[in-house]
């Protein structure tokens, strides 16, 4: 194992304590580091909180700041963090409207955040999100995972809290924009978790992973390498069969690398994702192309279209200012 | 070598189309692919210029936009840029103030943009970078290496640029920034360039290359691995000799990722340097985390630090809008 770290047991404290100082303008660390806030609580705001297993930085704590989460509750790598971690966050973020938790789809972490609701004194609603067309049952999870698409859910339903609307708006317009997002992605290598001192998983030096999860997980089937513009043909091809979308329809394309790819490689996948929409008819009307949803150190990356309608677009071009995303002020 | 491209002939142009389509809004794509533009010029404002070879990214060609480049040059991955490159940028984006070319020291690179400045119609200067402390000729270098320093050069005089300092000015402040900015870095894996197909050297599973270069140039020593802090401590202590920092200077301490280290590390680094160095009395004023001065697919890292003075802070503080830095508009 080749990793920038000291001792494996001080990864996750030695690195939330870097973030901490590096964005100490917009984010604090809380006590034990059971989560990452907003430096500022806003009065009569609902508070989003989200949270996971590390090691997809910069997802969720990077995502903390105006227009997007409140706070986010860092598990240790691929673990998912606890209910107490998840109430502390709620109790120092608390505007008085209450809480939105934003879930991905793994069951240790929906158990988590769904005892953390049960056990709030104001009220709590949950957000499941499941993007990934990949496969439906996996290694954590019971249906979807949700992978990628949970920043654009992050992205849009934090720029709607920031201007005010209330906890069942929100709600609501989180679940229509998880329904309107899709993403699928494939794995060159694997990752290697810092505890485990050796790969996830092994693949051949001619073969790649299709489907793969955001942790490793096994994807629809390995198979032999292959080119840029096969791998987005048959990726695309799955998204939007599966969200019916048809000619004319906007779309935002997320190409998102899992952290061992370079983005000159993540800029030819927008290239050629563009073109093979382009051929269909649909339009590209916003882009987003980086390493935001990650895997540790995998090589490859994702994929995601999520639909967007007047709202949505707003919402997404809105003021946001985090850690890892910043625009518009 | 596993990397998501098609032809290698066609991985350029095929990751500049994505650029600069997922930039519409920014940046716009000279003819033939020969530069990166700003998509409004400002007239009477000096032009900046920089370039080099590919597979930095996103140096230099996500560095063009408001309060940083008028053009970027990309030669093919590791490869100078030909002057007609150059040329064609300077016409391009012209103010009528003189044009300001940015280089980092590489043979190939300096003899290329010099042969464009000699053919130029307009005043044109050159600032010539050199910020990597660990070693003195290299191989494609005579003195020392132009790294991720450039980014903190270009970033500051880019915004006295667009404040409207005059060519004289804007050399002489590039040239003062260069000379309070030093770098090194570390590998852990080699890069792969497309066109080579395999790895450019070999470092054994417990090894490390100490002092390495952005294109996997050897640095001063291959050592065997090292704790994050035993790496923080001998890349600072290099940098902080040679820039004879002495306590109570305010320092922006930029740790940046060669392309294949994932985010969880660099903040890692960025908390274990901070710790070295608030152990000297040095202060971290500013700083910045993120893989913006690229080996391709290389894991690894670098540290640069940069003295700050009141009129540095001011312009690294200011406004920039940039596919890769974005920040106060």
């Amino acid at each position: 194992m080749k990793k920038l770290i000291n001792a494996v047991d001080d990864v996750l404290a030695q690195s939330l304590d870097g973030f901490a100082a590096a964005h100490a303008d917009i984010v604090t660390l809380g006590e034990e580091r059971k989560f990452v806030r907003r430096r500022q609580v806003k009065p009569g705001k609902v508070a989003l909180i989200s949270g996971g297993g590390s090691g997809h930085e910069p997802l969720h704590a990077g995502f903390v700041g105006f227009g997007m989460l409140d706070a986010a509750c860092p598990g240790q790598v691929f673990t998912s963090p606890t209910p107490d971690q998840m109430m502390a966050a709620a109790e120092a973020v608390d505007g008085g409207a209450g809480t939105l938790y934003i879930v991905k789809n793994y069951e240790g972490d929906v158990m988590n955040f769904a005892m953390a609701a049960e056990m709030a004194s104001g009220p709590v609603e949950s957000l499941i999100l499941d993007d990934d067309v990949a496969v439906e049952n996996s290694t954590w999870t019971t249906g979807r995972r949700g992978v990628a698409g949970t920043l654009i859910v992050e992205k849009i339903v934090g720029a709607a809290a920031e201007r005010g609307d209330d906890l069942a708006s929100l709600k609501a317009l989180g679940a229509r924009v998880n329904s309107h997002t899709r993403s699928m992605g494939v794995a060159l290598t694997s990752c290697t978790v810092p505890a485990a001192g050796k790969p996830t998983f092994s693949l051949g030096e001619d073969e790649m992973e299709m489907g793969v999860g955001i942790h490793g997980e096994p994807g629809r089937r390995r198979v032999k390498l292959a080119s840029a513009d096969a791998i987005a043909e048959e990726m695309l091809g799955a998204i939007v069969g599966d969200l019916s979308l048809t000619s004319a329809t906007e779309v935002l394309l997320f190409v998102n690398g899992f952290g061992g790819t370079p983005l000159m490689e993540l800029y030819l996948m927008q290239d050629r994702a563009r073109k093979w929409l382009d051929g269909k008819g649909i339009k590209v009307a916003r882009s987003l192309t980086g390493s935001y949803v990650t895997s540790l150190d995998m090589a490859g990356c994702s994929l995601t279209l999520s639909v967007l309608d007047e709202q949505a677009k707003a919402l997404w071009d809105a003021p946001v200012h985090t850690p890892a995303l910043r625009w518009g002020m």
